[in-house]
């Protein structure tokens, strides 16, 4: 029944920059049974090669092509509906969106986790745009983030900025979003009903899967916290990935 | 009955910096009737001082302390409430919050319409003082104003950020709010019921008096449209200021 499986990367596949116990055999397991597989992630500070290098650097075997990335899922879809996104996005992302950066005559604004360019001179340009009809697209819409010992500010509240100024809804393209669910399934080529998501995150991760039609396992490692299973009922559980994989798939 | 008046400025009492027929006039004579008079405004760009000498200027009988502004409301909010406010403000209003400024550990963030000094290094600053249990007080939340031919982006949106970011409501203390309107009337030391707002803007001005009790005039001057009178059936409506002092006052 299971054709195709989706994990997150941060506390699923690795904790403070080593691998979970298993982790690695997991996911070459996944890879020799053939499984189409995506690594998802809604980080928006860094390309998929980036990515990539810190994983492979890890020991996992993955290609470029299976990590799939909220900043990725904004290309696929600019890409396909022919826009010219004017891009607040991080300097970490600039090679990634390096053929879409200063177009001329934008008609879409893309949004990330744009930091210190998110001053009133470039939120007031992607607000005119707004105005002028252009869709808003984000690759998240998180409140905030932990860094150097306290929260700050991360591109939701931006994007709540935006979207109250110009009278508009934005599209989210990250977890939990049905619509970043679609995206990666898209690029796999996969049903949401023979796809399962494993994940450490009850909401972004296992709320947000179930929520698109496809199979989520919620892990007990990362952020998980005693109790998240109550949260999502529907969900299957195991200790880790080494035991979602063995058990599930 | 009527015991107390208030004035919205600009469309009321001047149209493209000259005042409207019969409005300086209009204005003594609620003076020589010894009416308490506020004229209010959300003007969040300059001080008391700088709308004084613009009206006086205009030929208007004034004195400073008539003149209401939410920057005047926020003042005297902090200083009742005995807080310490990190300030986000508009360089016009440095004068006006002098011994407020950069003051240690600040315990409340005070957000107006502070344009270039909206950028993530003092949002981030703003978000954490929220975090840490600060109420967020603004002079206003409206979504964008019209300069130099295009629509810009306004206070609001930046207060839906914090508001987003912190998980918490700001106190607006600009119309159409309450409880600027009760600001208002504690400055003037009357009633809702006993005080008359005349304004040209159905929803800052009309509604927004409606709402906190006061009894309100509609008047067809300013940003007046045909039709508006729909939308706040209980107000009077007049011509313009001279009509309303004449018929109501």
């Amino acid at each position: 029944m299971l054709q195709a499986v989706l994990l997150d990367i941060s506390g699923v596949l690795y904790e403070d920059d080593r691998p979970l116990p298993g982790a690695l055999q997991a996911v070459q397991q996944l890879q020799d049974k053939g499984y189409p597989l995506r690594l998802i992630t809604n980080t928006s500070r860094q390309g998929r090669a980036a990515i990539h290098r810190q994983l492979t650097a890890m020991g996992f075997a993955v290609t470029p092509q299976q990590i799939f990335t909220s900043p990725q899922a904004v290309l696929r879809h600019v890409r396909m509906a022919g826009l010219r996104p004017y891009c607040l996005i991080h300097p970490g992302l600039e090679d990634e969106f390096a053929d879409l950066l200063d177009l001329p005559e934008p008609n879409a604004v893309v949004l990330g986790d744009a930091e210190m360019r998110f001053d009133y001179a470039h939120l007031d340009r992607a607000f005119q745009l707004l105005l002028d009809g252009a869709p808003l697209i984000c690759m998240g819409d998180n409140r905030y983030f932990r860094g150097q010992g306290a929260l700050h500010l991360d591109a939701g509240p931006f994007v709540r900025a935006l979207e109250y100024a110009a009278g508009t809804t934005a599209l989210v393209l990250g977890k939990p979003s049905a619509a970043f669910y679609a995206s990666a399934l898209e690029d796999l080529g996969a049903s949401a009903e023979a796809t399962l998501m494993i994940g450490d995150d009850v909401i972004a991760d296992v709320q947000g899967a179930l929520a698109g039609g496809l199979r989520a396992c919620l892990v007990r490692t990362g952020k998980y916290r005693a109790g998240d299973e109550l949260r999502a009922p529907t969900a299957w559980v195991a200790a880790d990935l080494a035991e979602a994989v063995a058990r599930f798939c």
